[in-house]
């Protein structure tokens, strides 16, 4: 098996805000939305929005727009979002526990299950309802939290000590937050997440709009 | 002035982490690096790295690659990396301490110079290293931080009104990470960061080995 690669990763990755903007529409008791509001919102070409829309299979109806419940469905369906995905946290600091009280994860069938420290300070306690266990009954408490993906918050020189760990213990997605490329096995799905990449996009933004880089 | 849109978006996110391997590779003694080895590190393929990088205005060498520190100066330069940018955190939450003590942000310029929130047991602490300051004194201390950059961590619906001020006060880039969309003056730069995106690529991922949307 070669590593998975997601061939429209773009679109893959604006779905999520789309969906936010969807689902709010649906609060407002719209019944349709149109993908040019949602391009305005988002600040993107109208092209772009019924491009990324369509890989869900949804088309919109000339004048009306899209069904915003078919809509939603098809793109939660899309994204596995449709059905919920228990998760470990590894590593309870300030990023993991930033990310057990995001408060948009919920709405997205992503649920936080457990975190494991080896901080004698946070193991036992709760964060943002979260339980902390120690690292070390991560192999006997796994199986019971029914959970198969791990996110990775710990330093990076320990990232993949921990996930060789992890994929031991039936760990078979990971969202790495660690500096650190991880080795893996191929059947295992990984996810790196750079938080410079929008330092990136920010600066780039700030270079044009001071004429460099034109 | 229309909003600045980076044309080459998945280039320009992907440029981080060429360098961050880049700057491994001259660790490690190298003076060349070829775009093969940076593919096969990402799991990208060899001409997508050949495009995202031929935008720093650097080219390869047949046989040879790269050259290190050529490149690493180009990238820098594309990013505005090359200088140093002051940032001032809003919101010294779990996220906000996060993104402080984020040791990536400084070799890319990036410096949090300081951090403001409501919260009296945060007030006149420092968060690895960065002083946490009272809101109400951000009109006064912004000037004296040279920052035009601000990092929005407050709470969703505190986010508006915290730009509005941020913006009267002299901040021209804005990093929001809450959910909410901002409206803000065309000269304002800004980009949101949703870390549903990369739940989304891990899901999808996951989708695509388990032979759904095939």
């Amino acid at each position: 098996m070669t590593r998975i690669k997601v061939s429209n990763a773009p679109s893959v990755r604006r779905l999520p805000s789309y969906l936010h903007i969807i689902r709010a529409s649906r609060s407002s008791g719209d019944f349709y939305i149109s993908g040019t509001v949602i391009a305005q919102e988002l600040n993107l070409e109208p092209i772009q929005v019924r491009k990324d829309l369509a890989i869900t299979g949804i088309v919109g109806k000339p004048k009306k727009g899209y069904p915003v419940e078919a809509l939603i469905v098809a793109i939660e369906r899309y994204l596995g979002w449709d059905k919920p995905t228990n998760a470990v946290v590894m590593g309870a600091g300030n990023l993991g526990s930033a990310l057990m009280g995001y408060p948009e994860f919920h709405q997205n069938g992503l649920r936080i299950v457990a975190a494991f420290d080896e901080n004698p300070d946070k193991i036992g306690k709760t964060i943002h309802g979260v339980p902390v266990h120690p690292v070390a009954e991560l192999e006997r408490l796994l199986p019971g939290l029914e959970a198969r993906t791990a996110i990775l918050t710990v330093p990076s020189d320990h990232a993949q000590i921990c996930a060789d760990r992890l994929v031991k213990a039936g760990i078979n997605a990971m969202w790495n937050f660690t500096n650190q490329k991880l080795k893996l096995p191929p059947e295992v799905v990984a996810q790196r997440e750079d938080l410079s990449s929008g330092f990136a996009m920010l600066s780039v933004m700030a270079q044009l709009r001071d004429g460099r880089n034109a």
